[in-house]
């Protein structure tokens, strides 16, 4: 079962990564070691072309992964992203942003993950990324 | 001499760079396949632990590149990144993130560079980025 | 259907890629845009430890990976890597190490793909690499 | 001054990283976190095309940062890397290939390097790495 819901993600998004809240980025579901996040499309989004930027993607990616994360060691704040590599696919044309997460090597010290980009409606994948997460020593 | 200034690259930013604007992004210097960017400090930037949050890093970063990019092949809107690469070395405390981009190699189909983020008073890089443009096929 | 056969990739890398061939690196599938490569255990390929060592997982992924672009494109030799990204995620027991690379995007200009890296008999990844190669112009 | 000497790097090379010694890599200066490596030419090197293959680089770039690890904590053994990444800017004609390493933040985890691959006599780089070695937990 994953070690945080849902509605505890919203409340961490809400005090705690304004950046996140801003851009009205959503944890919609949480499995043991995956997450799936969306971003509502905003106009905001855009780069030259009409297609989504990609720092909201890499941001989304990383929103997604961050709980992707949580979900295995719990709400431990100070996770954090070591290194993260994007490689965009295709542009991706206005509408909603679905990123979802899934960690493929959880160990004591570092948690690495894939994450996939898609817009709703669309199968086909429009950047892939791979990210590693520092897990502070617990004191369990 | 760079192919784009420091005024058209604001005026980019103002008409085409919503999420760039948003968050007060801004292009400092620019020369021969080189950019230095500043987003002046915010407390939306924020990430539990209080330091800035791997998403306004990872902008910022692709935000400098693509004015290095820029300086060398002037106003091409349509190039885009296809690759970026992050490491995460310190946790930045508040304060004024810089990015300084430079291009190590400009090819006909793919621009490759690397990106400093640094905390402004602070000499220790806090994130390094490699990343690569794709270049549109020129009509000349 | 592949466009390119296990014998030719054999005989490809015997006359073309000698660094493969003293390794006994082979490609034991092919399919649409998939290969699977086995590099036969040696000593030679430990590291202190006793585990495999990274260049041998990153050679044989790369190898994977061109095979599984091969598939797609036909024997364009000048098809090369332009960015490879791994992350190891456990140390490899001495064994047969396995690459299973697919494509995820084949473009005009790029083709990007995924390797998961296995040791014979163990279902847990040992290491994850994502790459790019870069195709060359045809002239049809 | 470095922890590790190069008569030392170059007997732990023998001893035990055989896929280092059957290609010739050597150490050739140390330095306080940083490392400079050489793989003599060999036809072996070669990929279609005529170029220098790209497992060659990653080998010899991940053979520097190991390199320029140790010089830092010691004879560690057992640090290992956990992430690399690689783009691959030219294509390197037939030559000594040399490979400049240097430690860009080494904390009490992680060791974060940046790797510049040459041709000798020839200024222009060849491919630029990053990479992050793990650090084994120290009984001290």
């Amino acid at each position: 079962m994953p070690r945080i819901t849902t509605q505890a993600m919203a409340a961490l998004t809400r005090e705690q990564l304004p950046f996140a809240e801003i851009f009205g980025f959503q944890v919609e579901t949480l499995g043991p070691g995956s997450a799936t996040a969306r971003a509502p499309y905003s106009n905001e989004f855009l780069r030259p072309g009409g297609t989504i930027s990609g720092p909201v993607m890499m941001s989304l990616a990383d929103y997604a992964m961050y709980a992707a994360v949580l979900t295995r060691i719990g709400v431990v704040e100070l996770a954090v992203t070591t290194n993260l590599n994007i490689n965009f696919l295709r542009r991706p044309e206005p509408g909603d942003l679905l990123a979802r997460a899934h960690i493929i090597k959880l160990g004591r010290r570092l948690a690495v993950g894939e994450v996939e980009l898609l817009i709703e409606g669309n199968d086909e994948m429009v950047a892939h990324v791979t990210s590693t997460y520092s897990i502070p020593p617990r004191s369990d």
